[in-house]
């Protein structure tokens, strides 16, 4: 047996794009208590009081609502180099490109879906500035006190038109472990979820009923408590934020969701709970069709709209609504 | 720069010795909740509920109450041979044995301050029997419902002479990351945490007062939330279990904490909250001196005994209590 | 202004009829976590560990699922006297009648819609058994650490005709305040909270869509905190109980709630949360029918059966749900 | 038997004296998360989100730490009128005045341990302005998502040359019951528990062992759940606010506390958990000197400035803690 490769180290940000950037940045700054981290063209970067790098949230206006692009950190340059000539033989080879604020230069690439994905290696370690600097040393900057108070990017959920390509798109050339899927009874792979790390998962791919490539389902923060989440809920309440679905708990993976929708049109989740992955031989749980009829949280039924909206909003989406799914 | 070790996959169980063992079996299994999940020989093993291994703590019937072994999963059998290599090049090496229940062959060898590590690759995966299958088939076995409902084994805390010869001894040779210390202002290193994996740390030593070598000063299982914690100190309370500090965060890794003393004189940590350490370059958190004069829990004092207290037990430590420290 | 009336002390207990006795004691011993108090003819009698008095639940067999009586203590001798006077000179008055195990004399009688209510002073204080002696005294008896684990009876909620109607009869009559309301366009009282003291309401009626009198919506024990409800809902799904809602916040009385059914067919409802009234001249909020559109659960809309289905089951509900409502 | 006085409704507003009245307004405001609800003279009034009244705090300037008067609502004008006339009977009458900002005339006396005490029953129902206006009308104003998030005041610590003195006072002229107290050996009344309604407590002396008069033990603000208090204790340690002890668990009245000392030098707690009183004839639980002697906090001894010091600050409290006590 070949040992497993493990060359990306972690999910570093997410690149947002929102119609509405004044409204999502109150969205992320006041109400997740994230902080500025820098400005630059259309983009202002965030980061939650957990993050040891400069940024885990890039925001950045534009026409319609999406994502810009997913960046994972590898765990060397060696790794990194690995990763690249990995993708450059199967003919997925993308391009170097100076990185965002923060990071050095990342090379970039699209899945099978459309959706692009960032690696790099060479990473700025955030210093606090006097106002910011925690009580404790060993962590990167303070506690907000403010709004939810989100400790880190948890997770990013793309739709796709095919979700199982694209799990063996990256399993092959960038090394993540398949954690959990769910397999239909025709064998369609309507959901998978990859881990690079001992988080059971960092991205996901669900399956896009509207057939739109490159769509996002939603990007997820992670709160320590799942009291956290509740908290989360009444202030969600107070500032008018529409409330999608939970708080509540997954079957697949535990994780105790909230999911919201951004001004800017995004679903944002706010998350806690589920669980690490220590098995180095860890097999992906199957959930079969008729498992997942049983219902998602807690065994109860989750809205319609969750399982067929995404960004860019599409006309398609009305459609399913209205014809059920 | 050479690329970092990653060769060990995770903190896999440990052997805990008790003079009392039919307590301490009441303790671990009604108490924490955990379950039997064999017997042999002056042992009982019991697993928690996520354990995907057989088993996570081997309780053994002893004179006095102390540590047996620790021991550590690889990630491949290619990494435990590496290991073993690393051990004997370095004139640590152990000996090869038959496992314990639940995995195959081990390697054994003792620290510089004399305690027991094992290394194993092949273990078997747990599967639940029809009365612990769980409701969500990603979890090991049912959640019990029952006393406190320890999620697994989170870390083992050592005591030794001189915990910076043990930290750069598991560095050199399995790989182990330095992850937080404790510095005195002479140099002396009176603490220090180290991780196999994202989990910040696994294992840890602090210094023996009573230079007695080759004791634990506690292990620790984790609870998925604070509140846990909180109920477990009802609980405790309601068992007669004598608790000597928290709940309470330390400053140190951020962990939430419980300690109580299990029937058999060994103390047992409850524990929750912390942060995982996702930078693939993390450098250690040094804590000075004045910095941990300042309290460890929020910044209040622990107990004296907190400081001293070991098993076993040694006269020594009653002297120092009666001195202060 | 003529003093308010205040002599009813608090809910006190309430029987609850099932048609499968065996398997509602299991989910009322060992998932809730209740303790058996007694047992007498085809009643068992269960008590929390926060109930001061005996027991707070008579569970008695029964051919059909709903609600036996629900019985309030009031605050003295005299209060009791009171009670009665002014419900025989309303022309509602009742019997009297030995009491359940635990208390003395109770005088029975019928709201306007046929629910069974008692009124008693007389009742033993609860001295525990060793075996459910708690580690400190100002506790009824041991936390038991043992299923869900709640601490006490919080509510009653009935269906009725005419909630309205119901109301004015418990304020007159027993003098319990109105604390919320909702009231549609049309005038009509679609659901009315009321309290008999600091607590923010104990009974309540919401509007039976089936028209059918005398029946049960749900009962609600009450636990400590909000994760107490989340760790419910894991044991639920551990033990195959069916939850119908939740765990969500309810808009009216800001609830903490997870609805499940019972095996004998019966809503019952763990809870948290909410707040105390202490307003002497508190005036009840009044809900309108384009609030109460608003959705209930942070904004988010309940299912459907919540708001048709209760105990005794009827042949309508199936009506109701099939054709919306 | 007589029926019981239940005249109090509530406690409803403390008058805390600081030194440091801008430093002590940014610990209640933004630490704490109140509302700034007038000014008048030296004094600011605040609020917290569940306060149905105007302000639960009046905080003066004044030379020295300690506390100004506290306040109970009554259930009545009557109610008011029986109070007034009992005090006067008893020879411990005071003067009527002008009452607080949001709220009519009061009625002033003392204690016999020289603590100024207020009673009123005219108060202003607190409308909020657009900017605090809450999403759930239920709710006085809306959740701060600002600090601690503390939803009213809970109780006031008195401390006392002879609790059992001021005790009997209360229970005598102001109806108060008895909830817990603790008796040592010699018949001493160490300390006094006192309720108005259903709270377990909201008044409470415990010995001055400086032996002088009039001072503040602690003023104590309630949160939803003990998860909050955690919370509290991260947010504390963030803005340098210094904490003596908790987050624990009180055996007495089974408070989850947290206590800090205020920059104005008072000592404030942040509470949650407890349990209410339901009983009309609750007898009092009684603690011995044996039994408190096991440790306050989960059977965990607290620190010994806790059980000496208060305000305004003595000299005599060094002396008390050099010494031992």
């Amino acid at each position: 047996m070949t040992e497993p490769v493990r060359d990306l180290a972690h999910l570093s940000h997410v690149e947002l794009l929102t119609p509405k950037p004044d409204e999502s940045l109150v969205y992320f700054r006041e109400i997740l208590g994230m902080e500025v981290a820098g400005e630059q063209g259309d983009s202002v970067y965030l980061r939650a009081f957990g993050d040891y790098e400069r940024a885990s949230l890039k925001l950045t206006a534009s026409a319609q609502a999406g994502i810009g692009h997913l960046a994972y950190r590898t765990h060397s340059v060696e790794a990194l180099e690995r990763r690249v000539a990995a993708l450059e033989a199967a003919g997925a080879g993308g391009a170097w490109h100076d990185g965002d604020l923060g990071h050095g230069a990342a090379y970039g690439f699209l899945d099978p879906d459309g959706h692009r994905f960032e690696l790099f290696y060479e990473s700025e370690r955030y210093a606090a500035p006097p106002e910011l600097r925690p009580a404790l040393k060993n962590q990167p900057h303070r506690y907000p006190g403010r709004g939810v108070g989100v400790r880190q990017l948890d997770h990013v959920n793309f739709l796709a038109v095919d979700p199982g390509e694209n799990r063996v798109f990256l399993q092959t050339n960038l090394g993540l472990r398949l954690t959990e899927q769910i397999v239909l009874d025709d064998g369609t792979e309507a959901g998978v979820w990859l881990a690079s790390n001992q988080k059971s998962y960092d991205v996901t791919y669900t399956r896009d009923l509207t057939r739109t490539p490159g769509r996002l389902h939603h990007i997820a923060f992670f709160v320590d408590q799942r009291e956290d989440v509740l908290r989360a809920a009444d202030i969600f309440l107070e500032h008018g934020i529409v409330m999608e679905s939970g708080p509540h708990k997954h079957a697949i993976q535990q994780t105790f969701f909230l999911y919201t929708w951004e001004p800017g049109g995004n679903r944002v989740e706010v998350c806690s709970g589920g669980f690490l992955i220590f098995a180095p031989d860890h097999e992906a749980v199957v959930w079969s069709q008729a498992e997942r009829a049983k219902g998602q949280a807690w065994g109860m039924q989750t809205v319609a709209s969750f399982h067929i909206k995404g960004t860019p909003h599409v006309s398609e989406e009305d459609a399913l609504l209205a014809g059920g799914h």
